[in-house]
């Protein structure tokens, strides 16, 4: 609907603002009445999300304060929709305009430029800023709680792997304690430690990284999904690549499951406690687009980071010749880190309107 | 809406019908009027799907014959739904009714169990089957037509790698003439025929194997995808996990990119006879969500067949205890191949959809 | 979506086929699985909606017979989309032929033309027939089934006015008796004669009548609605519109209520069985966008039927000037008793869907 | 989509905002980039919805000046998301709490309780308040202007009826002319004057009027409207049983046209300045669904309002018996001349939905 900023059926969220306009925020409608929330449960998440944390990312300081404009009364959900935003504040514009017709390779600027016909507004990169997603984090806030409180839920994310670098298998108490541990947020800490380094060596060179973050979601219910178009994995998937940078998604195995035989693959069925589980995860928590009451595991990689302080080619629109551009200002060597709560946050917006749309949660749940 | 089976927002498809039911078919709602369409436009891509066609595939013959039901008057698309479908003949359901209460490790029967209370069809999976994707094979057919008559969109599919064999880099002209020159519809003759010895041993062996469908779209225009939430990569990721056994989806340079520098995996913009490229592909063709004029280039990941010859344990759902399962009938030892026209199909859907709401088509055609 | 042909949320109805093509049909997507459902259930109500079955209404004769495609197993529903149709079999298109470039007054054949090219299937007004409303019946059977088994909801529509005649109020019971025991569907004999008068009066001077059909809910629980723009009625009203010749919808004391004052048409809230009522229903059963308990009373007013035996002015479009029309072949002089199934399962495919929608009903009911 | 929030297709509406919360606000999604929009083109339709503007209308007092968030720079729309809204200043609720238990009659405030578990925001009707119309008429005033600069079309409402003295008909430039020019928003002055008698009658006795809103579209093109189920007369039906209060909608003859005959209904084809048109207009422009290109005429009924100031009985909902209530403060005793704006806003909202979906106005018109 729209031109895409509406996702989901029965926890929906509409996105809105731009990166160097008045605000970034979502409307959420389709949360049931009752839930507790506060403006602190929102700032939590958002916090995580935050530039300027730490000496790994982006200089922009934001304070990033959510405001509830509606749908929120005496500390609950009403059912009404839930506006939410943060101001920008710490907005320089001016870089911006000096490149206006030289697209960055690797943003979205010329496409934008053309789809939109020169009228987007490419301030900070505008809609295509990864700071749009500020507003998936708010709703993701809503979404978690949502979730823990009326099906335990649970949804971690964290850096799976930077620059190459591949954390460990851990158990998911670990993770739970140690993926924001540290800067990286990979709850390995051997290999958080290599990542830094390769962090700082490509910030060194004016260059970048990319990653992958995994997500993990407990206790998830068998039977969440809607085969087969809206199959968990379908609109998993969708919301990943949502995210700036996300050049691919996986599930479980996920293209190692490719090369492997159907013998090596196939989760065994048992029983464990008076419960049918599987003895393996190669699923990855969905079968046959539903979930199948094994932690769900999805990956999304994301592609280093556009911005690079080296002189890159490029194309002048105006004058329609080759030419180069630097890019001014400093900029985050990866984005792999920020985008942990990222991922949650769609993940769990995907789970809870999925939960409530197979009926797992209600209208009302005070 | 409605259980997940309906798909797009401008040309939609609505799915129908189960493996030994009556049929299996598709509406599309949305198809602009005046586009010539025939049954035999959809026969050859029915053809391409259709079980029973080589050695390597499994033994149920269909002859799949697609009726156009609605929609289409003097061979020409009306703008009213198209309804379109085959019906089963060659249907055995007994082999399933002895294994009802016994989940295949890897197939939906259990989780489709539980979400639907056991009314579920579960002859020959039901709507699990990828005998459904008939459904999508017809809808795609529809929507190559028109991609190709207004846009001169072309969507190609191909057998990337089966077994942990990839095929090499081929141009688009090798991969056009050649994929379907094959049983296992790899252009790549030397890998194709390494492919073919690993799926006769996995099928001799009793097993399965799994592999990677690469699709390519070319002269796409620059501007397809709807931000933020139906980004092209978005809306294409979200349809290819509606393919039974995919586990993973990546664009470009993929989950690859993630081990790049910036540096490295930045597109350059050139111009080239007058029109902005980029110099390499590394993106995929898509940019922040949205074509940039580059071919599309995306990977499915198919996981090897569940349904294999050797005993498998599970558990008795009625008795909730563990036991074994040997699924009777013969099965294909890989699905990558029949997967080709498939994954053309939903792409092709897909990026019908998104031409017609970026408004690259209009409501009337002819 | 699409282009117009799905209607709702939860429980999903896609409608396709034409007049004169092969067949009229619909898809539901998202019926709850475990409903028992047979042929014979939707027999009966489309047996009330086809033509040819007194001497008030058109000779053409169908068999109608419906049959199940998909979604149904056992006798119950599956939770998979159920196709249904029924093919066309008395078709003669020639008459049609004749007048193509002359469009019918009150008739879609001019808007049909221009909106879609010129390639609509104008045989028996195609997509724009009534016959197309013979899926919405089917649906509607559906529905109706599945509002009774769940809910205790009865839905009961019947003529309420033709040609000026308005029957008298009368209790559900009598309605509930008496709706279907003559040609007019009017529970009221008195009425019911004079209606009949009326139209063999109009059709002895070729000539046509309007009427309308009030249409009631009973047991419908408090809380079906979604304000603010799927409000109960606004949904109900959207639905009644796609029925061909409603040009008015009501709720309660409808247009009435605009010359009422407040403390006359307040309905006043009492205790009735420890249950809250109101005294009174000029609401129609709807407050706020939300059904109040009560029963719903909405009306439909249709225009006299297009088709009419006299010579009418109209445009010859292929050479844009002003010529007559005498349309062949034999009408209905009054479309409004055939209405009566119809417009009661418009409501209940609504219903069905608001109370999927607001959790009374679950996706399994069996 | 979620709980009702989200109207239409391609120009797509979000409401959100209570009575008495912090904001009553709107998101557009869907607008074509590059029309020119200031805050002061919504203001000005923001003004005449404004109440405290005359004697006839409540007291509260809003400055209600609009402010908009995101979706335009530099005075063009981007093709983003649009946020607009207004802060709530003039809030008094504690009235509110003194009846919470106490459900007012012919309000929303029981079925609100129920539905949402007591959870709603009560203060003020929260999102059952008509001061969520503000979203509608900033929404409007941004398609009014879409609509006019694209296509000329112009969309004019105006007082048709009050406590059942009827305006008389009068041509449209006389309707544009006069219909602010006084305080019932009735172009025809006589009527005004004995309307503006009616309604200090009604308030002197504390009761209250309802009435009837005409709405006119003038240029619409022929071809608006998705038939079956968005059919433009169904979507306009819809949108305003959206508007509080509205309890009929019909289109052109409307009900009378249940009562008149065929030959007499039907609008006869002719040529005008080569052109096809109908000599009558008793379709209200919308045949088989879709705009024929003649006006627009649409009327809506609202009943009277229900906030009185005489006792009316009602139930304690705590104690559940019988109990009387006293609507503390002083109330509009019409809501037909503020409807006028909110009418014209919906009207022109569905219209440039559906012209953005028939492909009249393009994603980019600048």
């Amino acid at each position: 609907m729209g031109t895409g900023n509406i996702l989901g059926e029965r926890f929906v969220v509409v996105s809105f603002g731009e990166s160097h306009g008045r605000c970034v925020g979502v409307v959420i409608d389709g949360c049931p009445a009752g839930l507790e929330i506060s403006e602190e449960d929102i700032q939590m998440e958002l916090d995580r999300r935050r530039p300027g944390q730490s000496i790994l990312t982006t200089q922009r300081r934001e304070q990033d304060r959510v405001e509830i404009l509606s749908g929120v009364f005496n500390g609950r959900t009403t059912g009404a929709p839930i506006c939410m935003l943060v101001w920008n504040r710490d907005v320089d514009s001016s870089p911006y305009l000096r490149i206006l017709n030289k697209p960055r390779p690797g943003h979205a600027d010329y496409v934008a430029r053309v789809k939109y016909g020169g009228f987007n507004d490419w301030r900070g990169g505008g809609r295509f800023s990864a700071r749009v997603t500020a507003g998936y984090v708010m709703a993701g806030a809503v979404a978690k709680k949502l979730l823990s409180k009326t099906l335990g839920i649970e949804v971690m994310a964290y850096t799976k792997e930077i620059g190459g670098v591949v954390a460990g298998e851990l158990p998911p108490e670990v993770i739970r304690e140690r993926r924001y541990a540290n800067d990286v947020r990979c709850p390995d800490e051997e290999a958080a430690k290599r990542m830094t380094e390769l962090i700082l060596k490509a910030r060194g060179e004016g260059d970048s990284l990319g990653g992958v973050v995994e997500c993990i979601a407990l206790n998830v219910p068998v039977g969440l999904g809607e085969p087969v178009f809206s199959s968990l994995d379908s609109d998993l998937a969708r919301v990943l690549f949502s995210i700036p940078a996300v050049k691919g998604v996986e599930f479980g195995a996920g293209f190692r499951a490719s090369r492997m035989r159907g013998s090596e693959h196939n989760d065994p069925y048992v029983v464990r406690n008076g419960r049918v589980e599987t003895l393996t995860n190669n699923s990855g928590g969905v079968v046959g687009g539903i979930s199948n009451g094994m932690p769900i595991v999805v990956r999304a990689a994301f592609k280093p980071v556009s911005s690079i302080a080296k002189p890159q080619r490029t194309v002048d629109l105006e004058k329609m010749r080759e030419t180069e551009i630097i890019i001014p200002g400093r900029h985050d060597p990866v984005v792999v880190p920020r985008a942990v709560p990222i991922v949650e946050a769609v993940v769990a917006i995907t789970l809870a309107d999925h939960a409530v749309r197979a009926g797992f949660i209600k209208n009302v749940v005070g």
